[in-house]
């Protein structure tokens, strides 16, 4: 007998996963960019598979410990470049404030008309502030490692497309390419992912064997889009492999790059659904629906996430025109979920056995199974008939991860945890753009930053410890006035001794100023030169947050200052 | 009495340079992305200003140096991850064929009709494959390293922007914003560059204190794009100080930016042109000059660099309706060029000196010149009145940074060498977007990364040398059949150990196609397994170059590995 249980029920009933509620239907490599509360401490309830001896620390550990999280503390601070606190953007509220109110939404008051433009960023968009920038380039630095721990190489193609190129990819999200007004010449729309890009990318290039990566912007009209915290504007981070091999061995290296991430992050606990489009069709044709409404089912399907079954039936019969018994007996497989012994169990399912795509679909899950557990991973993974993903391109393993909510972790604030990896094997699509429609099968996975991020961010704000935005190590400084020339003269010695260096824009600023600037912005040392200084062929090399200053000879203030600052 | 030599005889004339041709008129913080063809050796004939002992060797050196470029020799190679040469993608023609040939180009011969789209990227757009990305990451890294030299903070914009926000800010350059279609809701356009949303950005956080750099593309629809060479995609590379300040302090830390990326970059010899708004306004107002037609005229004049003083002459009496009488005494001021001694000159000119605005420039231009003296960078820079920059926002001290060809340069092709930094003071634009009109000063420079990387590309292909577009350390692979499971085993305890390792995706490949794919993508090290390996508990470990082998056993691999891969 198979195991039936209610989507809702299911989803409470996972060994501590509550509330596994995700933004709308992913597509492919699409991870709603939704922003979602993490829980404080999130990291606590976090398993990892062991590691070998030697084996570095998490990434996310390496990011916390990292020189640029400056400790609390009287001596050091957080506000990026800003010395006069002006407005949203200063203090503590760095993070808050600037990253979060702005999603399209006015800064000033200004309003519309007039001579001054509306103060804001277009709907769904946003500014990074230093502060994001520091924390995303620190979170891409670690996806990025990892993907070149599996050999990826990187490429770049424009954002923009031509129109025709992504026609027809999206199914349902077609209508939220973003296109370009017709000024003359060729039509153009803005990429909707970068998995159509890539096929793209091979098909023109002749390229029949590629493993590459890409981390870079797509653009999507989703609407209502702020409201959710989905953004228009948004980082995919993909990794796919090109090519004809044997079966599954590169769909598991793409499982084990999620399961890789995730726990390098330390997201907290995950669980990576799998599921494979030739087993949902397989399901589909002994369920008796026509094989030209394979693709509008899968879109229903992909709903079971946010809605019960009964909406997703109803769906289906109402919209699909698919007969009510067709929906009951679709209810009865899409509902289930399991490992390798339900994979064993649907291979003995007197209706499938018989169907040849589900029979294929389910030796390459139980072949999938089999790497997934020389990988060490099966504890994370959890062949589930419910996934189904929209787009139009997959055929077959498809693959989505979702962060899930501890049972230990006391939040205040209802958390919304959601999915933050996606992807699957499309073998058609390459074909589609190649002259002679011959084939490349890929198979990829798109990794959520902008959701991630929003978990780090929640992170570092709730652990009260301070960004750095700049990296200046020496605060070149006078004691008195008339020493602009001084100043000019030895801040550009260590410019081109390679030495981060700043100096305050004034002729003739106070000492204490300059030394505020440094407690301010977290420079750790101030090159100080005055009168006497210049005489004794010396500068006085202030450690700012001891307060101890020593005379340095000139000639050897630049090695001064590296021994100082080596880690 | 004032210097005035006729413009072409002039270029003709500074020491060594010859043929400085730049591409279409820059506007502000705009680099035209031309593809000059470089030098072969260009870097032959650099003067390099003098730098401290221990001060690291320039960025380019170190970038050739690095081990991401390996030794042309018969056991390392190029050919990125493609086992299977594949047409354009393969070998030397890598960096040549598909960097160069697909600037909008198609790379098959689909054509437009039918089911298969036509297969190109939009017009004035290409792909960055992967050798490409590396070179360009390796440029991108120098010029940010400069930028965080100097104590700015990075942030991001998004690539979209309200079409009002960028109205009336780029003079003639209007006509060339990518307009979104309106599909409901606000009216978008691509950013033209990223001084217009840096000062929405200042403003609508109400920041007036910010040093920050940005990278990123920005869109323009030049026209004609491809056979000049110059984008309609391309990267501009910003670094801009806003804030009440010191004048010329901030200024003149701009220029020093610029020298010391040229210098470290090794492009060979280049001049940076210095000139400065007000100076121009009242050159334009002693030669009669209505205020009103002063933007429109420094545009015309801007139009110095690549057309004769006649032909620009014609343009002021003819389109901009000036008087002949003015633009001859225009003519004899903005063909002069020198340094300090000129500025005093000019100061002592009878007609410029009764000027209130001449006078200012004329100061500001004396007191950035002592400042760039004491940075020891006057010999690069020239104080140059036919220097006008065509953008609307300018209201200070303008430059652009060129590229000047070698005399003893032996170049078989034409050589087209041109701007590739250019910026300048900007006090107006905050203020035009602050519904109080409150100022910011502002004053930036732009690094054109697009000119810069086609001559780093020429160079590396020049060499011979084989740019590596992995960084996998180690193949894991099998010496005979049924091995899969031991192959993935051990290659997941790599990963988990931070090892960038790789397997080929066949089930039972052959050991030399495994050893040929390390020679083909320059993977150094090979751990091998095979049920002698695994009964014994080590592992092969042979190092791919001098082809030697040793055994070692599997718990010490992950230190061998890594005492082996030490700098």
């Amino acid at each position: 007998m198979l195991r039936v249980r209610a989507t809702r029920e299911r989803k409470l009933s996972r060994g501590g996963a509550r509330a596994v509620k995700r933004g709308s239907p992913p597509g492919h490599h699409r991870v709603p960019a939704a922003r979602p509360r993490a829980a404080r401490g999130g990291g606590a309830g976090l398993s990892r598979d062991p590691a070998l001896p030697g084996s570095p620390g998490p990434a996310m550990l390496r990011l916390l410990a990292a020189g640029c999280l400056l400790p609390a503390g009287p001596a050091s601070c957080s506000r990026a470049w800003l010395p006069r606190p002006p407005g949203p953007a200063s203090g503590r509220g760095l993070l808050s404030r600037q990253g979060r109110a702005a999603a399209g939404s006015a800064g000033g008051g200004g309003g519309g008309g007039g001579q001054v433009p509306a103060l804001k960023t277009p709907k769904g968009t946003r500014d990074h502030s230093p502060v994001h920038v520091v924390l995303r380039d620190r979170l891409l630095a670690a996806v990025v490692a990892c993907f070149k721990r599996h050999g990826a190489a990187a490429i770049d193609t424009p954002v923009l497309e031509l129109r025709e190129m992504l026609i027809g990819r999206y199914g349902e999200g077609a209508k939220l390419i973003y296109e370009l007004q017709d000024q003359g010449g060729e039509l153009l729309a803005l990429r909707y992912d970068l998995t159509v890009p890539f096929a793209r990318y091979l098909a023109m290039n002749k390229i029949t064997n590629m493993k590459r990566y890409h981390v870079a912007k797509v653009y999507r009209r989703d609407n209502p889009a702020t409201t959710r915290g989905r953004y228009r504007e948004f980082y995919q981070c993909d990794f796919d492999i090109a090519g004809q091999f044997d079966p599954m061995i590169p769909d598991a290296e793409c499982l084990k790059i999620v399961h890789e991430i995730l726990s390098d992050l330390q997201l907290g606990d995950f669980l990576i659904r799998v599921n494979h489009r030739q087993i949902l069709n397989g399901v589909f044709a002994v369920c008796g629906i026509p094989e030209s409404k394979f693709i509008t089912t899968c879109s229903t399907v992909d709903k079971l996430d946010k809605m019960p079954w009964e909406e997703v039936r109803s769906e289906m019969v109402g919209e699909k025109g698919l007969s009510p018994e067709a929906a009951d007996r679709i209810g009865e497989y899409v509902q289930l979920h399991g490992g390798l012994d339900l994979i064993e169990r649907l291979l003995q399912d007197p209706k499938l056995s018989q169907n040849k795509l589900a029979k294929e679909g389910l030796g390459d899950m139980k072949l999938l199974f089999e790497y997934l557990s020389l990988f060490g991973i099966t504890g994370k993974v959890s062949f589930d008939l419910s996934l189904a993903r929209g787009l139009d391109y997959y055929t077959g393993v498809i693959y989505e991860a979702v962060l899930l909510q501890q049972e230990n972790d006391h939040v205040e604030e209802p958390v919304s945890v959601g999915s933050v990896a996606g992807g699957g094997r499309y073998d058609g699509l390459v074909g589609m753009f190649d002259p002679k429609g011959r084939k490349v099968p890929c198979v990829g996975v798109s990794i959520g930053i902008e959701r991630i991020f929003s978990i780090l961010e929640q992170r570092v704000e709730a652990s009260g410890e301070k960004v750095r935005t700049t990296e200046t190590q020496v605060l070149v400084a006078t004691p008195h006035k008339h020493l602009i020339a001084a100043r000019l003269k030895l801040i550009s010695e260590l410019w081109d001794a390679g030495i981060k260096a700043e100096m305050l824009y004034k002729k003739d600023p106070k000492l204490l100023k300059q030394l505020q600037y440094c407690e301010d912005t977290g420079i750790p040392l101030a090159a100080i030169v005055g009168e006497q200084e210049l005489t004794d062929g010396v500068v006085k090399l202030r450690d700012v947050a001891t307060r101890e200053e020593v005379d340095i000879p000139r000639e050897k203030l630049v090695n001064e200052i590296r021994r100082r600052l080596e880690p």
